[in-house]
């Protein structure tokens, strides 16, 4: 009775949704304060109290009309207008309006980018571990996605099976730096590099090859890392962002995507982009959030409440012994299971009220991601926790 | 570059959107003031004072990180429940929240309903003159629309061809009363039979044919017309709702899908559902106005603004010899062409600053589409252009 595509969905389907059932479930029994949630990436420090001003100085001051109204189906003019002056003065690029749609998040963002260019059979190129949407949304359009494993020492892309991985049928390039799951920064080098190939591949099929770059935790860097913008290394990319993280609004669902000039028929792209919006029944970004993030665009969130809770998550587990990636972004610690199959470990953690998610969700077996968007004090405890997790593997605590 | 759906889509893009695009460059030229635009059925009557209120309300209630967060795909429960109650005080009918799915506007509800059973190559009947959305949203799942023609008397469909219009690859029947173009609303006794032709249909082709109903307009009828609910006719109806025009939110894309426990495998239809929002990107309906919207579930939009534009309209094209349908509901006038192409109708209307849409865009020629949310002030004027416009064709004018 359902369609076929629905059914496999519906088979797979998503393992962060099911570790917060999971984790819903264990708050019910042992009490929500005993359970340690590291599932979900919901933010955990509220949206600044600017945007809550923004919006109640909007219902004063808009016609109502035109602050619940339709618009373009790329968005308000100004509110585009305002996003790219901020990229401007931000990363020196030379956008206007017409370089930005505003989109129900990113992942609206990435579909109508993925319906602009994707015909059946192609194929995307991801870097794994990636978030696992990914894959669906690919599939939305009869594609589907490449992955390409890690470097495992540090999780940046292995760049010798990117060069690989690419086919006639290659049309995109996914990346996503802060990355989900891993909280690794792709560096300047490895973005220069992934640029190179990228040209090279394109003269060799004769033929366009997208950078899309999915950006929600561009401004979550710590550690005085740069925030990346990476429309500069490479024409044919084009930009998919959020204000989930960035502004605390996961459940608003806004965004828009970017497609700089310098992209290949690039009004050609921004025309198939907002058709793409209209027909897959997006229709538009909701319409007084975009005027209230435009409102807020120079706002960040509370980057140390994530920081501090890095911090302590990392030093704590790596001196229980938990062999982690230190994270240089995004709020995600990225753990190797002691065993094998993770998931025997995802299951001995819940033990311990421990709700982690396992890797293989991600493409990349053999580790877990905690999402460490909770309250400081729950990361503390949940140490006592881990501690115990630790001494079911007979792992051995080491110094910083 | 482009894939090869989305040419075709800029190819054929909408005409609504195009006359809209027309009408702006006009006023441009003449003064938005002179411009008779009844091209974009944006509504014309603000939101309710109460949703605005609800919305300052929520915003110095509500914790931030629960009114900006995420929530299940399918949405907040006390909402759905709020939206349940109304339905079932409304209609006599007894859904719970489990019945309910939040959705990006109804267009994003009829993508997730179509993606959850729609299999490639299957068909949906569609009744002409209908919304041109509909083949796009078919199509974003391989599938087309089958359109049923009228009886061009009433415009209630012509049953005897609907019965005709069914194959073994029929999916589902769409249906959107009070309708648009229209303005026509299904009687009892058209509803009743569609209703048993689709259960015949069912019973000869040994599986469940869907009715989706796109309720918009529910609440705009006039003359005091009976609000009708369609699932009370057949056992597998699927319901697409929209706040757009009932509370003046189009820019907003909030609205529902509802599942009674009466159609098939309700429970998978509801979990295939939730699963399709969340993969085709929507993820979930915009969190602030979920609750702003459960908050005035009892609101109505401003009916006599929009029955008074209908009476003068429609009375005044009337006396001036133009064939019209009278509506019954939603926003629309339908006008028969003097002329068999209603392409060139459009084109001289456009000289006396009036701005049509052609009925071919709605699968249906030789008619256009007149949508009479605009001002009342504007209606009275653009009668004296529609007067102009009458002479061309030497119309005699007629008393009703």
């Amino acid at each position: 009775m359902l369609s076929k595509k629905i059914h496999a969905a519906l088979e797979g389907s998503s393992a962060i949704r099911a570790m917060f059932v999971e984790g819903k479930e264990l708050a019910a029994k042992v009490g929500a304060e005993n359970v340690f949630d590291f599932s979900l990436g919901n933010p955990a420090t509220p949206a600044p109290g600017r945007l809550n001003q923004a919006i109640r100085d909007l219902l004063d001051e808009e016609n109502p009309l035109t602050l619940h109204g339709y618009m373009s189906n790329s968005g308000y003019e100004d509110v585009r207008e305002a996003i790219a002056s901020n990229l401007n003065s931000r990363f020196g690029t030379d956008f206007t309006w017409k370089n930005i749609v505003m989109t129900v998040g990113a992942a609206g963002g990435l579909n109508i980018i993925f319906k602009t260019i994707l015909d059946p059979g192609d194929e995307v190129i991801v870097f794994a571990p990636f978030f696992g949407e990914y894959k669906n949304y690919a599939a939305n359009f009869d594609a589907s996605v490449v992955a390409v494993k890690p470097d495992y020492e540090t999780f940046q892309p292995d760049l010798a099976e990117f060069e690989k991985a690419f086919t006639q049928k290659t049309k995109a390039v996914l990346i996503n730096t802060p990355n989900n799951p891993t909280g690794v920064i792709y560096s300047d080098a490895t973005m220069k590099e992934i640029a190179r190939i990228l040209k090279s591949k394109e003269e060799f099929y004769h033929k366009e090859i997208y950078l899309v770059s999915d950006e929600p935790y561009r401004e979550l860097v710590y550690d005085n890392a740069k925030e990346n913008f990476l429309t500069k290394y490479y024409d044919n990319t084009i930009v998919g962002y959020s204000f989930s993280k960035s502004l605390s609004l996961p459940g608003e669902r806004i965004g828009y995507v970017v497609v700089p000039n310098e992209a290949a028929e690039a009004e050609d792209l921004l025309a198939g982009i907002e058709v793409a919006n209209r027909t897959l029944g997006f229709v538009n970004a909701p319409s007084l959030m975009q005027k209230a993030v435009a409102a807020c665009i120079d706002e960040t969130t509370n980057l140390e409440f994530y920081d501090k809770n890095r911090k302590d998550l990392y030093e704590g587990l790596v001196k229980l012994g938990f062999t982690c990636i230190k994270p240089q972004g995004a709020f995600y610690l990225w753990v190797k299971s002691p065993v094998e199959n993770e998931a025997e470990f995802v299951a001995e953690a819940k033990k311990f009220n421990l709700i982690l998610v396992k890797g293989s969700a991600f493409g990349c077996g053999g580790y877990v991601r905690l999402a460490y968007c909770i309250p400081n004090e729950k990361i503390k405890r949940s140490l006592d926790a881990f501690a115990e997790l630790a001494k079911v593997y007979h792992l051995f605590g080491q110094t910083l």
